[in-house]
């Protein structure tokens, strides 16, 4: 029996992705640029075990077993590697064994938190490193077809998603723009916002807004080129101001490309709205560009903000959003952060956002990242090729 | 003394206006449709008395004095019909002569229901009924400058505001495309929703969008043109189904474009989008377009229903947005609604949107109306030239 167990972390795009040109390839209609997040806060952690004693092959995700080959997406990562492995040669094992896959998020699924994106990303980087494949732009090209924002988790730090041209999308891969260390102090308060209201799913609103929406050509052939190559200006110059305008623009053009879907795709509500309200307030009232949200399909708010601001950003978030459980480490999670004594007037702009107790769920606090890293065997989710638990 | 009183109606776009492109003029970037409103339910109101014992220029709106001359768009509209009397020739008095005015909304000003827009084609109506002057298009250019919808209120029924191509505006004029006998049936409720936050005001919003949002110039030069065509095409074939869904898009759009704008501005509040959902919910489960659904610069819903879906489309409000008030005069104002009863899957798809009690404010019931009215001189605001309470 042959194992690898990897941790893959999460990504946040700053230029957004909306909208397929290949339902099947998982082809975007234009570029994307992210950050990527540090694995110690959210990550997937993916165990998969090949052996020639294996009947099936099989997968538990979060401790429930899920469809395997009946998952077109999982099949054609699968087949993705099987095809690159049987390029390069060598491999320890035949292809024909079965393999077993154990994979769990440390974050909430679904909760508009990209788990998906950090979920391929595992897996196409757990099967490479079981097959014993380089890390390489193709495996990107992999990772798109299981889902496409996946590609962009293979890297740390900054990584730019090429929408590429060709009809197979073998160009459509993820590049690295700057590793993590190149803006080491780049930090994110993640608000996770109360929501009842059931939403479109994002594959499924991309697609509507491909056949319905006016505006979304204009978007992706228009706009959104510039807004890469200015984005990429900012992230090597470490110009905040403009990398938090580009960003809040972009997070805002999504959402209107939502709107303008028929019937309308509404992901954020009146508290993610509040939010970004209370951030072009917050800022104008500290002279500066200190915080810039985006916001992907739900309600949630990603606040990207220097690791020297954090400190008096959240007090500000403390006093516009209330909760009972401010104080608590279930409610403030991931990177511990100093108190800090709030200025007056903070204090207003924060005032003046108030509305009902308890609508943010928890925060969490992390920053810029690293790619996908393989663990030692100690820490394998599977047993004798089997989940632990079970 | 000279006086003369009239009302003005309100009109609802279906065919957005956002956006000029001459503040002073206000000339828009696109053309507009709308559907004039019965003055019955809401309307301005207007007396304007002229006389040379008069000193000074003086205006009370809805009881209040409200600054003249410091007003250069109302000094706008006065001036332009002092330059029509005197190309006119005739009239009674001397342009030299001073006015008092006198007017009032029989709604709430400034609910997003478009009061300047009665307000202003009231004001000019009013004082071209004053000076003897005949009703034709140059009376929507002056209206226009006023508030730049108000000049679609000028006339009954549906109207298109051409946006016009010369730069002195003279050709931006409002025409009627049908009168309200042409589809006499077309009914509307207006669902005015609680809403607390502080919105930027419509002027503002469509300035900055015009300054800051990618989308607006492609919006309003490729996608209006085939809309106003499209909406033109099924009002004269009284299409309900294509009516509605343009004017359900037409909305979306606005919206979006709000949005992409920078900082963004959000009118619709979660409530607003709740009815929107619903409206497509009820759509489907009624297994055709029945209501459609506008909003403005506020969180309130228009919903467009031909008079005999009124009654049921009503009764499935009331199940998805419950009132404790659901039965008084004070909640459901306007034209009386006969009771009917819901049938289940009406029930089903209301009640899957039900969220908390009291979510609106109350719901008029009005229909497509007739242009602006003058009245007989009992029903003056003034009284030897000055209101009648003070």
């Amino acid at each position: 029996m042959f194992t690898a167990t990897c941790i893959a972390p999460v990504n946040m795009a700053l230029v957004k992705y909306w909208g397929k040109r290949n339902e099947e390839l998982i082809l975007p209609i234009n570029d994307s640029v992210s950050m990527t997040l540090d694995a110690n806060e959210m990550c997937a952690k993916t165990t998969i075990s090949a052996s020639e004693s294996f009947k099936q092959n099989r997968m538990w995700l979060n401790g429930e077993v899920v469809p395997f080959e009946e998952n077109a997406r999982l099949m054609r990562c699968v087949e993705g590697i099987h095809r690159l492995a049987l390029a390069n040669g060598a491999h320890k094992f035949p292809l024909s064994w079965k393999v077993h896959i154990a994979s769990y998020n440390n974050f909430p699924t679904a909760a508009g938190l990209a788990s998906s994106a950090a979920g391929y990303a595992c897996l196409v980087y757990t099967l490479a490193r079981l097959y014993d494949l380089p890390m390489n732009e193709e495996l990107t090209t992999i990772a798109r077809q299981g889902s496409g924002s996946a590609c962009r988790s293979l890297y740390g730090g900054f990584v730019h998603w090429q929408r590429g041209t060709s009809a197979d999308g073998s160009d459509s891969i993820a590049v690295q723009l700057a590793p993590a260390e190149h803006w080491p102090n780049m930090h994110m308060l993640i608000l996770v916002v109360n929501d009842a209201r059931k939403k479109t799913g994002s594959t499924k609103g991309m697609q509507l807004g491909v056949q319905t929406s006016a505006l979304i050509q204009h978007r992706a052939k228009e706009v959104v080129p510039q807004r890469v190559k200015d984005l990429i200006a900012a992230i090597d110059a470490r110009d905040f101001e403009s990398f938090a305008e580009i960003t809040m623009k972009e997070s805002n053009q999504l959402h209107a490309i939502c709107l303008d879907t028929y019937p309308p795709c509404v992901y954020m509500n009146d508290v993610s709205h509040a939010i970004a309200n209370f951030v072009h307030d917050y800022n104008e009232t500290v002279g500066s560009v200190q915080a810039a949200y985006t916001f992907d399909a739900g309600p949630n708010a990603c606040l990207y903000v220097l690791a020297e601001n954090v400190p008096r950003l959240l007090a500000a978030i403390q006093l516009a959003f209330p909760n009972d459980a401010s104080q608590s480490v279930e409610y403030l999670k991931g990177i511990p952060v100093p108190p800090v004594e709030v200025k007056n007037g903070l204090r207003d702009v924060s005032i003046g956002h108030v509305n009902a107790k308890n609508m943010l769920k928890y925060i969490i606090h992390t920053k810029i990242g690293e790619g996908p890293k393989q663990l030692s065997d100690e820490k394998s989710l599977l047993i004798d090729g089997y989940p632990l638990t079970k």
